[in-house]
């Protein structure tokens, strides 16, 4: 049997929560967990260098999406520069989506069959076709450190029934996925647990995916619209269901306080656009809340984003510099807000990992809320 | 009488074409020349940040506009921050320009008196004011290491009658700034030679401002459209009219051309959007001439963008990823072309300034233009 290419320890559990601190081992080097992995959609975190998302930021693993590297470059292509590492110049660990969430997300642009999922390009227009063995193929070619099988993300208002189905043909897929991946030794294939809002299907989801024992596992399908309490509920129901000594992955999550809950939760891996897509969009996250940075009460103001965050942009610009850059619509604003968000959030978990050294994640939580704003 | 902000020493003459190699003595710092002065219109070079700028691209001044800054964020919230290098975190020197290049480009919009020009906001309608009196407060405010008198830049099919008086007002308005501005143990003044391309025109302008005495001269008027033999004509004829032991500044240029012979015409210090402009539209300048990026013919070419530099991103992309970029519309590819076009110019600066220590300025520009492709 060949060596696999993750293995997971687990250092610590909070005693009051239950929360992991674990260590990834991975190709391209550990990653400490629970951890934020930052997105790089096209194959770059946007508007960030490697180096900068090593130096600024201090990430160990980032996302890059299947669907979208799938359309343009295209995976040869990729395949072909020497892998998505070499591509794009990073050498710590990258983990690829499958393209199932964003192929579903196409609504009407999309056909579903057992087969596979018949789409258009929103590049071209022109016809495509993801499948269980296609998006392997795809995954395979760009070397990411962590495959996603290929699931179906069903909308929050789906149906009983429907969810039910949906969930089924994703665990035949993941069946699939895992028969046609052969590199177990250089890339993990993680599983994702499908089944909505319905408890008896994501129990059986994860059952059934458990039963073909992958690497790590994934949890799809929530954090998708709905409310947070609902948010809570199923995530606290089906983090558990997972094996003790894998990797979980919560999938698209995101701010401060989803990210807390996760850890909480028993989660070990999180990503998310959000703070690079907030970035262009002139708002920084900081300890004490979301601040629009094209209010006009920071023209004058020549304080720093957040006086508890040390990062290269609270280094060394103010709110007033920040929000000139944004008026006048230069790249550079989202570039510091780009460093300054990202860096927040990895610190975040930074904090959440300490804090559950310390025994002390529920205090650590409570703290960050009351600062932030959030209600616990 | 009070220390002057600018010392200038010419450490070395090349023999045979005349081009000085000089030293500016600056309050941020000393600046070797022949330089190019990258443009940062808005208080920030464009998609750079200020280590950037000196780590990766070698730069000791930069440029920054007047009427860009006048008009937002404003020079009262600039002076309130500290000043524009404290405001944009850059602790070299800056060079300031008048703003009278840009009031005059807008056309219709402006209306010249012998008061100063009345305009209309590009940003907001608004009408403004600029004299060279303000012209001066707004600069003082800004605090650059060198300052641009207010003048009038005759368009090139301007009538002999009209760049006459637009030289004569513009060598008033030259005596005016001079007389309000105070701190010229902090900033430096210059005046800028005028007369379109009449020569007899040049030649006054230049005596009238150097009976003014001015610590440094800039030629203004020229590369505004004209064919290169009439650049090169009015260029080599006006640099010898200013004084051999002040530096000698040429507005607006630009291509690699345009600043070899600058420099074999005895100029110091020359300034162009150019290189960061061109990056934004996926154009990279090479020692084997301009590549456009999204040319399909880069798509599988995994070489870097000029193997004769070693700038960060010649070191670390090939021309498919930044290709890749510029297709996904990604901010890193305007970057990575920025640094490679800004670190190209400032190195073909150090070459030059290297040829003129070994009198080889010549042979250095004929090996120069054979590789890119330039007629001599």
């Amino acid at each position: 049997m060949n060596k696999e290419a993750l293995t997971f320890e687990i250092k610590k559990i909070d005693k009051k929560t239950g929360a992991r601190l674990g260590v990834i081992h991975l190709p391209h080097g550990d990653v400490e967990t629970p951890v934020f992995m930052p997105v790089g959609t096209q194959a770059t975190v946007k508007a960030m260098t490697p180096e900068e998302m090593k130096e600024m930021v201090g990430s160990y693993i980032i996302l890059s999406n299947t669907y979208h590297l799938f359309l343009r470059p295209g995976h040869e292509l990729i395949k072909e520069a020497g892998g998505l590492h070499k591509f794009m110049n990073w050498d710590r660990n990258i983990l690829t989506d499958s393209g199932g969430f964003q192929v579903f997300s196409l609504g009407d642009l999309r056909k579903i069959t057992e087969e596979g999922v018949e789409f258009r390009s929103h590049i071209d227009g022109t016809k495509k076709f993801l499948s269980p063995e296609k998006s392997m193929e795809v995954q395979n070619y760009l070397g990411s450190d962590i495959m996603m099988a290929f699931d179906e993300c069903a909308p929050y208002n789906a149906t009983y029934d429907y969810v039910k189905k949906s969930m089924q043909r994703t665990t035949r897929w993941a069946k699939r996925c895992k028969e046609y991946h052969k590199q177990t030794d250089k890339q993990a294939l993680f599983g994702i647990v499908q089944g909505g809002f319905y408890k008896d299907l994501r129990k059986q989801s994860a059952e059934d995916l458990v039963d073909l024992d992958f690497p790590g596992y994934a949890i799809g399908g929530i954090s998708v619209g709905e409310p947070k309490e609902e948010f809570l509920d199923i995530l606290r129901y089906t983090a558990p269901l997972l094996p003790q000594n894998k990797p979980r992955y919560l999938m698209g999550v995101g701010t401060p306080d989803y990210l807390i809950e996760a850890a909480i939760a028993g989660i070990d891996m999180c990503d998310c656009v959000i703070p690079t897509r907030m970035a262009r969009n002139a708002t920084a996250l900081t300890h004490y809340g979301r601040l629009n940075m094209l209010n006009a009460k920071y023209e004058h103001d020549f304080t720093t984003l957040d006086k508890d965050c040390n990062c290269y942009t609270c280094k060394n610009y103010t709110k007033a510099y920040i929000r000139h850059l944004f008026k006048a619509k230069e790249i550079l604003g989202a570039r510091l807000l780009s460093i300054h968000n990202l860096r927040f959030l990895v610190n975040l978990m930074e904090n959440v990992r300490e804090a559950i050294k310390q025994d002390s994640l529920i205090d650590f939580r409570d703290e960050f809320y009351s600062k932030y704003g959030y209600d616990k």
